[in-house]
């Protein structure tokens, strides 16, 4: 569906970069889930620019919850949020040149002309702040069932970030960090290199690495809602993700059967894998072992540099000159929409497979 | 949906590796398309396994049409194919220790043993010769609206095939090879290494990349049913699948914003990009130029050489040998599968936008 | 999907009666339909309670769109209305006593007690603002393409209103009336008939028929997405429909075949029935014909008679009185939320048939 | 979606009257379910036409499942069932005039003369023994978890059954019975009057009844997916379906509330309902009472009396007058395909709401 991600809790998500508010509707999330407005808020604090590596536009993701909670906990019917735009320059923007990169043209080949263009309108990575804040819903429903997630800008700038090697304390790390990496001095490095790339008007793209520990075994619906089809679908929705990868990947492409399966082994009586190249998943189900995947971001489509293009009706070729505030980088930003995304797609696949009431757990 | 794929064009999978017949129904396709049943035997063919860098099975893929086609065209109501299992060694396999890479475990845990066990049963690879058949017949389809598809296997055991360079002569030329490359002498290395892997009891996997043309621009429903998010969810479907990229996918990730945007140009009077590093796709929309993409294909996991494991009922470790027949890659075979799930997403897209008759064209 | 509706063009509900907002999110409507506030406040104002036949309760009805309009018309994005909750007494309500015919008992079971259960939360008839919303523009649009629906009270109070007899005047005749029926003479004795239950302290029923000109011929899709299964999906969503029927319906399997089946005639050149007793569908398809079907509204089940209950823990039986401000009839509010229902349908399924701009008509 | 229905179990359609094979898949139903082939054949035997009430056309209605069972039980994945067509006489038919009260007008129009026109084709309700077969699985499994369903006719020719009066009994012997009523002698007179309707070259029409005992509370996702939405979509679109009431239906529109609610009381420790008026939902949502509800089931299209009617081609106006073999009532018929339809849904919302296993039941 457009704007409804998901069969049995779902999300639809609203709104444009320059309109009154944005927002997403939670539906299907079990009731009795303790909503934790501080983790909402520290979300949408990590999504939100921050310094020099990101654009100065000042959002201050102020969110109402208008349905849905009940004495502080979720009820089971939809559940909305709604986030104010409250800092836009509508003036920054005109209607004119195509920007490269983004999708002023296919909106308007698609509406007809009718889409809201201002700042990119209902394809503004803006919207991504609601989707962030009912992720956060879901991230601690899965917390309360011992599922955690963690995503680390795996690369930036050609620059790589550590892998994870301990992922109990690791995850807790990167979710408080604004710039999540494993290696602070490597992390540092990026930073600088995005802060390169804005003073020549440029910007940079990276790699994010998602890591989600506790997932039972068994969930996932072949042969078309795997785990790895699911997945997939709502990270290809977060703007600027042009490639995702489990496991091993593209790496596995270019290794021998004999180095890319995972070799069985009983541990305390449990069956688990020796190695996790596969990232968790078998036959597009879990198999238990943590799910390990990367999402190729692409670089900020605005920048400052003079962008060869025409205008939107097509009629003239111009040169584009964007102003307004751009982010010399988004990976880092992206980070907690795929976290949410993630968290989104996991309870869906838990539901399904255990029924509506599973992440309540011992509530009910 | 479990075994159903798409919204408007939707495809529905059935059957075992050991059953007496496996099948898909492709519902939802415009009336009117004339069904090529040579065309159907021909991408069987493909997907095939042939001569020594392919298991020993024969599978005859005899195929009937039961529903949905009256006097040489597609209804417009559901269209099934049926084809039987014939060259079926169920005493080949056993229950007992869980294959590496497969998904013997992940259907022990989500199907309490109930599952069909003999050569992967449902999960086997086997069940694309009935997304091969369902697909040729969408593949048909495009071709009536002057949309192509053709798939190339991009590496294989780290040898990497040219790129496209003149997708107009090279399309066709590559739905008739076995082996689908664009430089035949690298096809040829990359055959034997293949066969060395065969030698060693070891296999390799590959990337495949597909290219399609003459793809309307304006379609794709965003947010979650982006032009991505479509062709991914069904790519990952496709067994050994552990990687999507688009356009550039993630090289786009080590470029900077300057090096990836694709530059607005008129040509002819049409909005056309100078490049297509993203693949024909902004913000998840057609944007009239080729759609490109690759698919990671790991290494067949089953192989000769022993490996570590555990039996079925998480007792004991066991070291497995597998008999039987085994393909040491299947890269070159799963092309088809790829070509067939792209047909089918497209075709889906296409109706989504434009109604269920577009793909009809002049004849109605 | 649970409280999302609709394939193409889909509407999300979310909201409680004592919340702080209510809301719908259209999503997959056609870019460059005009949007009409006035049409929206006059369908708010004629589902809202009036005079003495309806709760005192004063709801104001302001409504916001926040997303998915620019410049007077539909983007094509999701479009996102907001009504807030304004005059609610949440004193009026306690837990305790489940309320008979009330949704307060399966709520509980369902929701295990994390429902927002004042005034029904989440299972008000006051949701069905949103969706009247909604709907108004989903009406609107379908106008601009010369399709009309209207519902008129055809029975009430055991009273029977006349039935269409001139389509083309009645339906906008009835768009305008706050108790909508054909004979003004009815509806007087309808009103008496629920001034008398009110005093009681009890509450009537009725029936509503709801008829639809100028769809066109070859819309639905069998053998599941047929028309009356789309549309009785629902219509039974409204609270209170109890039964839903096409056509001459119940009385239809009274009669023999050579009674039932309307005759095909050529009109002006064209293929239309003498008679309509099938009410515009067959085979679930739209014939051409007006689409006419009738719902079944139980009385509203707040009563002020004592009932026999229990109470919410299910461990003692009580007696309840209801307080706070109640309908003794809902029917002629309900048709506003019918028509809307159908609107909502008819554009989901035009859309599938037709493609997602066939609403816009000429403006594209 | 078309001809695929349900969420988590669903079941996808084909065939034509007249094609090599109609058959059913059925998808997601919990693995470990005991499948009763005596079971499915008994329901076709039921389905099939019988006597001189029926038509003439002898199916034998041989079933092959051909995926989907392994050793006796499912295996959780697609499970198809395909149904041979041996007794056509396509010379009985001839495109031309089209069938009153048929779909052959609309699937003309939809399908732009591609329909296989042959016997109704793809509407023939031929396809309801394969939509049989599918459903005795479903009952099979409700059965496992003791919830039972049965169908009788409660109204043919105007001529009334008994209401239901001992549901434990009479529901196991219902399902026994060729021609389903709860009062033998009236099921005479109905019987007769069918034999004199067909002596008129007429057909009639009747009501079916149907309840379900032993249903959990709790069940149902409304808005939207509320049990009665999910109940009426899948009974409409069983051919000749036009009406559809839950509990006491279009009589509860005619009744007071207090007459209408059915009063909650304590009964061994748990919450019931004194009495069943709303057909055991409320809100959408299972109470935990008997399901109830009635199908009106219109007078069997094809008759032998001349009717009035128009070529395909929409040029002349004819004299139609049908040839073949063709029912006199269906209704009595139709029981098996309600009850098909009733237990696919239940299957779906009780997965949906206790996760896919819970049909397994004790045996995981």
């Amino acid at each position: 569906m457009k704007n409804t991600f998901g069969s049995s809790v779902c999300v639809t998500l609203f709104g444009e970069s320059h309109g009154a508010k944005i927002g997403a509707v939670l539906d299907g999330l079990a009731p009795g889930i303790p909503v934790d407005e501080d983790l909402i808020r520290h979300q949408l604090t990590l999504r939100r620019p921050a310094g020099r590596i990101s654009t100065a536009r000042q959002e201050q993701d102020a969110f109402d919850i208008v349905s849905g909670v009940f004495e502080g906990h979720t009820t089971g019917t939809p559940l909305t949020i709604l986030i104010p735009n409250s800092d836009t320059r509508s003036g920054d923007y005109r209607r004119g040149a195509l920007r490269p990169g983004h999708a002023d043209y296919t909106a308007h080949v698609k509406y007809h002309g009718f889409e809201d263009y201002r700042g990119g309108g209902h394809f503004s990575g803006r919207i991504t702040a609601a989707l962030t804040a009912a992720g956060a819903i879901a991230i601690g429903a899965l917390r309360g069932r011992g599922i955690r997630i963690a995503t680390h800008v795996a690369r930036c700038a050609g620059i790589a970030d550590a892998p994870f090697s301990n992922p109990e304390t690791q995850t807790e790390m990167l979710n408080q960090m604004t710039f999540a990496v494993l290696d602070e001095a490597k992390g540092e490095e990026m930073r600088t290199a995005i802060e390169k790339a804005a003073e020549r008007g440029d910007s940079v793209g990276g790699v994010l690495e998602t890591l989600v520990t506790g997932m039972p075994a068994g969930v996932g619906e072949p042969w078309f809602d795997t785990l790895e089809s699911m997945l997939a679908h709502g990270l290809f929705a977060i703007p600027a993700v042009k490639g995702v990868e489990f496991g091993d990947g593209f790496a596995l492409a270019e290794k021998c059967g004999s180095e890319a399966n995972d070799p069985f082994v009983l541990k305390d009586g449990k069956t688990v894998t020796a190695t996790n190249r596969n990232g968790g998943i078998n036959g597009g189900i879990s198999n238990g072992m943590p799910i390990l995947f990367r999402c190729a971001v692409k670089p900020t489509p605005s920048i400052a540099l003079p962008q060869q293009s025409v205008n939107a009706e097509g009629t003239a070729e111009e040169t584009l000159t964007l102003g307004g505030r751009h982010d010399p980088a988004i990976v880092h930003r992206a980070r907690v929409v795929a976290d949410s995304v993630t968290a989104l797609v996991l309870c869906d696949a838990l539901a399904l497979r255990f029924g509506t009431d599973w992440l309540t757990g011992a509530n009910v």
